[in-house]
């Protein structure tokens, strides 16, 4: 197999590190790529975050996040455009390979998901503009749909390659296998995205049975049900080979340990389990 | 609209009511459709089961569960076919208008989703002559992806349909809307459904936000973000007229309430809110 290297999410080591502390991590661990939350830069601030990712060399494969656009008035919608606007400035400081989209579930009382998506499609047309201009890819993530009505009203990846399809080459897909795993037509998606030169991310974890908690009991890669060297080769088949980035929400296990035990043991697991 | 009746599916007060209390409290609510469980029917015992609905010309939309076919080894595949067919005869006694399939997950140990799925087209393909033969309609109920490692790896309605055109028109769709209301081609796939004359049941709940429990937190109709009048009318676009099948698992809120309480708030909102 070839080898993509790692990147790692930093929302897999939220609760020991920061973004300094992170980067310091990942360097002992050898790992040359990461993807910082917006929280989390604006924590350290963005020229100190900039500044570390330039003098380390590292690869920023993603900022998480943009997106959240539904809203029930024109008002929050074009609040939520302009925070997007910020979060593609945000990416372009750091150089990140692309600006990943979490698009926002359903507007508070509405049960109008046709409705939603078509914002989330409007919400993205307008921020298309600035991100051309500042070179910022766009990743259209497709949540699980067990987060449709709250987070993520775009929940395949033929979905997002829909929306993609109607704004150009600047908006492509971030694959995460736990959200796409369970899709039927997984192989084909992936193969479309593939040849419309739209694959922008490749996130990995696994999907525990049981699953305790519908956002933060996900698995460390090989301690779930997931094929994930069967989905790296349909990715790299489409032709992406960006390193597979570990984005782990685990608030009783994985967050609960050392940052540098955590690097240690995703390390081994995508040498020999992805 | 038309009236096309309520079904109560027993899981809906099964803390509450067995079988013939459920059937009583039903016919003091004027419903006369309902949906038992298989473990319901064994604790009364299939013949007096039998009896109550013909004695009480209820309407049995459908009867759960049939399925869980992907098992390890071939004598556990075997197993299970097995229990199927004493499901199709367990419908058959009580003239239900389909026998509704569960169809299972991944096999203990196993990560090939497409494996199972294959398991599960074989296990109802060989179902399949003794419910022609027994005159009992196999339907095939999509379960939301979340559910796709441990309860049924069939999640869309058009994967069943798939599974459908392959085994002929003794095989449909049991759609319940908790499990398909996210999906982005809902309206082309139950418009297939139609097209096939393949709907066989239509279950409603409600999807609560936030949902506290993967299995046992559905919502009332009304009281989630489901566009239940929506998906209704598509059903009905589509030819199926039955009566709305309830069926609500709510451990810490409905189960928890009186039988004729629950069936109460259930005739109400069914008129205002379905």
């Amino acid at each position: 197999m070839t080898d993509r290297g790692i990147s790692l999410n930093l929302a897999t080591t939220r609760q020991v590190w920061g973004f300094a502390e992170a980067v310091d991590g990942c360097l002992r661990a050898g790992i040359t790529a990461i993807s910082p939350w917006r929280d989390q830069i604006a924590a350290i601030g963005l020229d100190e975050a900039a500044r570390i990712v330039r003098e380390n060399k590292l690869q920023v494969t993603g900022v998480c996040r943009g997106g959240m656009f539904p809203a029930a008035s024109a008002e929050g919608r074009q609040a939520n455009i302009d925070d997007n606007l910020r979060a593609i400035d945000e990416a372009a400081a750091l150089n990140a390979d692309c600006l990943v989209l979490v698009v926002g579930g359903l507007p508070e009382g509405s049960r109008d998901i046709g409705g939603a998506r078509r914002m989330v499609a409007d919400g993205i047309a307008a921020m298309l503009p600035h991100a051309k201009a500042s070179g910022v890819k766009i990743a259209i993530e497709p949540l699980h749909p067990m987060y449709a009505a709250d987070r993520a009203c775009v929940n395949t990846i033929d979905q997002a390659l829909d929306i993609c399809e109607d704004l150009g080459e600047t908006v492509g897909v971030a694959i995460d296998v736990y959200h796409v795993w369970w899709d039927p037509n997984l192989a084909n998606a992936i193969a479309r995205a593939g040849r419309m030169k739209r694959i922008f991310a490749h996130h990995i974890c696994d999907w525990l049975v049981p699953t305790k908690d519908m956002l933060l009991d996900r698995g460390m890669m090989g301690d779930g049900v997931i094929d994930l060297p069967g989905i790296r080769k349909m990715i790299e088949d489409a032709g992406f080979f960006g390193p597979q980035e570990v984005e782990i929400f685990s608030q009783d296990n994985w967050w609960k340990r050392p940052g540098d035990e955590v690097l240690a043991i995703i390390k081994d697991r995508v040498a020999t389990k992805c």
